[in-house]
Parts: structure tokens; sequence; C-alpha cells
């Protein structure tokens, strides 16, 4: 069982956002915006955030579908399809976290990073495609391409981008495409493969699902989370 | 300035070879070959030795041209040639190392892996090419290519290569080759591109060179060497 956090309340326009901070012992202005997976806000954000605040950050889970809904099956799928048909939709959603996150009391000017999983892996490479001034994005299992490139420079944070080389969802040639994107934008990247991980590959819950495109890995998770602590500590860290 | 560490001679057939040891304060069994670059054992290879130690394991720089030869210029260039030239002697002289790696006393049964960088890091992928019981093989700014695939089920090692994604001796189309080599073989495989980085990557010294394919890239070495601490904690780790 893992706790809710703090209640965090913005918006986008007239819709209310209902996300959570979940903060750290000792903070230190360094925050981490953590997105959700195609459903909501539940244990598998929770979890990395109760971490991430263990390890000095205040973590805080985005809600995307907003009144903090969590949502599941079709009403998932038509909500998932409307946010990858519209890629500024996305993006300002996105933005309207990110910005929200800066304006609270704690978190520091430039020492804000972004993360998600699966749908909100796609999400945070959307805010840095965007140029947002986010300090660091890492993308676990989430699509690699998009309909929007990043332009030669528009990319600001560095960015860490995690997938398995068995994830449908995921093909080598949109790794290669990634790969292409990222070096002609002159972005700040770095990918990470893990050989036989499939899609939801982070998630100890996505078992339970049934579906044969995902599997929890528990070997790929943990190299894959102490790369994103590396990472964050590399950006945003006291020897950064 | 850093120390060599004890001596440890070794043969291939009648060949000497002279490594080194470095033990750490506290012994557990574990233990990581490191293979250098073209040259030989020097700062470089000493460094990440010394670093090994000092996270518990017992590090050995293996010596690959014999009598502990350190090569530069032509001699060098020959040396490497005739390694690439020739996959099974490249093969026969890191398993040389690796077998007598665990006869040390003190080096656990099957808890040994193995490292290196640039020519090393190729050396220690044909190493778990050939189907050696090396726990774990981690390379880095090695190349990635070999004339003599591994066919499935050969490589029992896990697997980790990570690259610069500007690298010039290693172009994105090695790093597909390698992706599919690895998910063909069903080997466990982990892949680390870093996207700014050139060949030799890890290493302070190379600048030095006047070499404009290489170049030091101090967030990459960092976040290559805490994926390596990750992947060697996970394969031989307390928790493995």
């Amino acid at each position: 069982m893992t706790m809710p956090g703090e209640c965090w309340t913005y918006r986008d326009g007239d819709l209310i956002l209902r996300g959570e901070l979940h903060r750290p012992a000792r903070a230190n202005g360094r925050a981490v915006l953590v997105v959700h997976e195609a459903d909501g806000i539940g244990g598998n954000v929770r979890r990395p955030c109760a971490r991430l605040a263990g390890v000095g950050y205040i973590a805080a889970p985005a809600d995307m579908h907003g009144e903090g809904r969590v949502l599941a099956g079709d009403a998932m799928m038509a909500a998932v399809r409307a946010f990858r048909a519209d890629p500024p939709l996305l993006r300002r959603r996105v933005r309207a976290a990110f910005d929200a996150l800066c304006l609270v009391e704690g978190v520091a000017a430039g020492r804000v990073a972004a993360m998600g999983f699966c749908f909100g892996g796609t999400a945070v490479l959307e805010l840095a495609r965007s140029g947002t001034p986010v300090a660091a994005v890492a993308s676990f299992h989430g699509l690699l391409t998009t309909d929007a490139p990043a332009v030669a420079g528009a990319i600001t944070a560095r960015v860490l981008a995690a997938t398995g080389a068995r994830d449908p969802l995921v093909p080598q040639a949109d790794i290669a495409a990634f790969h292409h994107e990222m070096d002609a934008a002159g972005a700040d990247w770095h990918l990470l493969v893990h050989g036989r991980a499939l899609h939801s590959y982070t998630n100890p819950d996505v078992d339970g699902l049934g579906d044969p495109r995902m599997a929890y890995d528990a070997p790929a998770q943990r190299l894959s989370w102490a790369m994103l602590v590396a990472f964050l500590d590399e950006t945003m860290g006291d020897a950064a």
C-alpha cells in the first residue's frame, strides 16, 4: 500500500487538475513531476514518488485526465487516443503541471525535472520537444516517436529514454528514429535499452492485466531506477 | 596518480602475461576482469580498478599484449589489427585472463565479471560471445560488431554495452546490428547510448591525443559508471 501525497490542485484553463505532492524529509528545492501511465494517479506512480522523496526530491504526480480521475477500459483508451491525435493538447496539459509545480513553495527555479511511464513517458518527451525549460526529462517505456519532431536547438532539457527491446509498442525502428531525432535536434540525450523487457516493465502490477505485450521485469526495473537516480543527480544534484 | 595493484602473473600458452590485482578492504568473492584500451595497463585502467575495489570488487587488469607491455603508435595499431583479424586469438587471450582470475585466492566461482574500454570492450564482448561462463560483461566504447556473431543461446553472461552516439568508430548501423545480434542470440543484454559522447568518452586523458574522433565526456562517464555499478550489483550483489 502506497499512501497518497498532499493534495496539489492546479488548472489547465477551466479544467481542475488534482495532483499530489510527496515531500522529502529534507527538501533542497529539487522537484520531479511524475506523469502516470494511461490510467491516472495510482500505486505505480505513488511508489516511485515515495522513492524519489526518499532520495531528496519533491515528487509531484500530475493529473492528466482532470478532476483526479483514474480511467480504465474504453474511457482510458479514448482519452489516450485524444491526446495522441492532438500533440498540442498533450503538451499544454503537461506544461500546465510543470508551470504549476514551479510555483509550489519550496521548489527552486531551474531545479525541476519530469519523468513518466508509458503514456506519461510520451508526455514528458513532448514537454522536452516543446522547448519547456525543464532541467531534465526521463521516459520509461513511453512511445518514442511524435508527429512533431524537435527542431535543431529546441530541446534544452537533458533527456533520458529507457525502453524494452521486446516492447511491441516501441519497435527497433522507433528507437532508431528517436536516435536520429535527438541527434539532429542537438539534444543532450541518453538512451537505455533493456534487451529482454516488454512494455510496462517497471510496473509490478502489469502482469495482472494478462496482456502478452506487457510484463514486469524486476532486473530491468532496478537498472532503470539506478539510471534515473544517477541522471537526476547528474542534472540537479549537489555536484551539478 | 593511480597506484599499480599487486602483481598477477598468468599465461596464454608460452606467453607470460603480467596483470594486476586491486583488492577491496573487505573481499566477498566478487571479481571483475578489466581489459585495457589499445595501449596496455595504465592510468585509465587503474583508476576504475581503484573505484571497483572501493565498492567491494577484486579488480584485475588483464595484460593483453604480454610481458606487461604498454604499446603506442605503430606497434599498438599493429597489435590491435592482429587481434581484429583473428577473433579466436582475441577470445583465447581474454579467456586466459578469465580462467586465471577464477583461480585467484578469494575469488568465488560464478562471481566473476569482465569489463573493458575501447579495444577491451570489444574483447569482453567476444568473451561473452564465446559462451564463457562469465557472470556479466560490460563494454564501454568498444566496437559492437564481430566477424563471429553469437548464435542463439550461446551467451550466458548478462551483457551491458555503453557507447557514444557521436563515436565515429561505432556508427548507428553498428548499434542496430548489435541490437539485432543480441536479440537473436536471446542474450540478457542492456544498451546505453550517450547522445553527445565521442569515442573514449570515459578516458580523461584522451583529449591530449588531439584526435577529433575522441573526447572525454564527464557527465557521460559518470552515468556510465553509475550504470556499471548497478549492473554489477544486480548480477553479483548481495541481492542477486
